[in-house]
């Protein structure tokens, strides 16, 4: 299978917030923002690896910046590392007022998503990856310690097992 | 006010056909489209103009490719042109399915948007569009007689006073 | 097959504004009276041709009068004129507020709608409409003005072609 | 107060049925049939009383033959009866199909509304009803008896003061 | 069939009050209310039942207390009793303010559901209930003369054959 | 501030799967589901600060079993442990199909929610917890554990800094 870029799939969505998806206090609830994460990221997958996908995970996600009934959002959703038969995205968001004002980056994830065949269902191998600027590099490496976290707290590797962290840790 | 380009405002929004979109056929109905391209057409008009905007007009839209449920669609929405206190925008849509593939564009539709003041509600002024590239230059000059035709179907212009129309016909 | 009157299909639906529906100026967003329209409108082409029916074009829509949340809107479909395979269909939009007071006229449109075989999905001949009032035959008379102006946006007939245009301009 | 007919708010709503709103069998959920209903319901009290409206209450419903994905169903609301600020509205439900075939009645239901003020929020006098028709005199009779039976249910009325009822039990 | 009881079907939904379900005034629709309790009552007799099944009935509901926007609501469904092919369900609705405080009951209402085959949609069998608690059994016996009522309400049962229910007003 | 029980905001939500919660595939979309966790969660929390509540963060949450359009699910959500002026709730999914068989724990996942003033938005202190079984036990410790995770990846915290960390991995 033929190596991607990044480009190729990159992803980009743009919502306006909407009374209904603000609690009482008139911010976008969470969840909401999550699950517009979860979709710009499935459709960047779903073009990198040609097939239909399947959200796995989703890493750690903090809320910092409110945003308000009528803001507009922008997703980036895209591909920072493939692996076997998954693929690791960062999904970006940016807030504007309706005017194109207060431009702010509001937070990012990592979400995780398996390639899987139509009929079986089963897990089906990704084109791999080929990061080209030094971004894409640093989110490239970062990608395999990550994965060894996810691993952890999905009860899948030991800690003391966990090469990349135990480095990660060792070096700070 | 200062000249603006058309990449300053240039939205892309990316929607995921799902199966309320769809009519009994399994085709996106063309009312749930032109939605999304109204939407898209606000949040550019709202960022070049910096203001409240409300939409005026839609010209005519054909749909020619159906789209299914399941595809992913990409709208593109630019400002062709800035007149005293409205804006044409352009919005492009593009589909593709699930996995990326069977990329083509659908159809385009030109939109009006007027640029409102928040509290009295009436028009305000915008600032004019500096076209650069060629597409950009030939989308400008085509908006005046785009206007033009619409002021002569919402009975504002006499036909025989559509000067720009007029040469365009003879043109032919 | 059958001629058919205008009465047989006439469809008329009736919508509350909600908050969800607004911008936020609390003002009907454009873009949702068209989705409403082109349903309205296809519910009236279905009837009319008894047969699937798939939305080809809408015609230059204005919006002139805001409607704000909570007015309810009526909307009445009628048939204008059937072709070979395809009719022309007059959305009329009316609104009130919640009250039943401040009754008005806000807009209309022209909707094109091909009949469709369910399964081949190619087009099939639909009955042909007999117009009986003054203002029905009006309409009928119109439509034929209008599908020619949108073959020749749609670039299928060139401008100097447009006979029943041409008369129209001749003749203002 | 100027008494009012029935045609001066009757209401017409057309719905075409969603995947979201059936069931896993493909059959339109009885709540949202209700919950069209109230809307309609709501929308016909508004403009008799003119005035908000707030549900009060709904009668026994029963649904009998199923509604499926794709059909188009009416619902047509008309007030039967005034009481002082209060009105019972009849909301009757057909279905067809979506080529206009297969049409039936479904079912009905009477709603309560109440009238209140904007502000306080507290009831206030509606316009009386004038029936002209067999039909909403029989309506207008029949409300009597079934208010009756709704201050049984809500224990505001005891079993052996329900005269109307009574009658209409030794009548049988 | 095993006799099951009530506690093994109870089912209990909690939902957000948010802007697009409420009324100008700022109160739940009555209509959206009965949706969510169609919903719950549902649940409860798919489990009761371990198949399928659709709304027959739901009987008089009256709406007291008013639910605003940014409430939680609780809807507590559970079986009072199974006939045939058929169970009811009772379905209770509270309410408080977002911060947990100003607890209430709000209403409740029968549904009537009936159980039915996957494929033939034929009405099957549905395992009897056993009442233990005081309240489960009241509930019970109220459930015979509630199904009375609903039997000469859809004119299947003459009002002089309705044994229960003529107790009942003899009782009083 | 009273201390306060688990029991005292418990918050249980229950479900439906419609088609437009899943994907292509026919299964429950993952940001649909962290949709209503975020949901659940909030309920909960806003019951035991008795204040609005705003969402922090969302620990990592994988996704292993798939959940099917017509299932059923049923959201848990209860305190773990209250800090200052924040809160983590564990919210557990279970699905079941819609007959009730088929019942499997899906997953879970940890958010932290701040209580904050109605008019200033500022976070107001929280009500202590109280825990009482051995498993509330159990997880009011881990919330220390998670909490200190939580700081590192939002580089509050050094990792060298992390003492429960540190301590869990030694003692591994």
């Amino acid at each position: 299978m033929k190596e991607k870029k990044v480009s190729e799939s990159k992803t980009i969505m743009t919502e306006m917030i909407m009374p209904n998806d603000t609690n009482p206090l008139g911010n976008l609830m969470g969840g909401n923002l999550l699950r517009w994460m979860d979709i710009a990221g499935g459709i960047c997958a779903g073009k990198h690896c040609e097939a239909h996908i399947v959200t796995v995970s989703v890493d750690h996600v903090s809320f910092e910046k409110p945003i308000h009934v009528g803001d507009v959002i922008t997703l980036e959703a895209s591909i920072t590392r493939a692996f076997n038969t998954s693929v690791e995205v960062n999904v970006e968001v940016f807030a504007a007022d309706i005017k194109g004002g207060a431009n702010r980056r509001c937070n990012n994830a990592y979400f995780t998503f398996v390639a899987v065949n139509d009929e079986t269902k089963k897990p089906v191998p990704v084109p791999q990856l080929l990061p080209l600027t030094r971004t894409e590099q640093t989110l490239f490496e970062g990608a395999a310690r990550r994965r060894e976290l996810r691993l952890i707290l999905n009860g899948r590797l030991k800690p003391s097992e966990a090469n990349e962290i135990k480095t990660y840790f060792a070096e700070q």
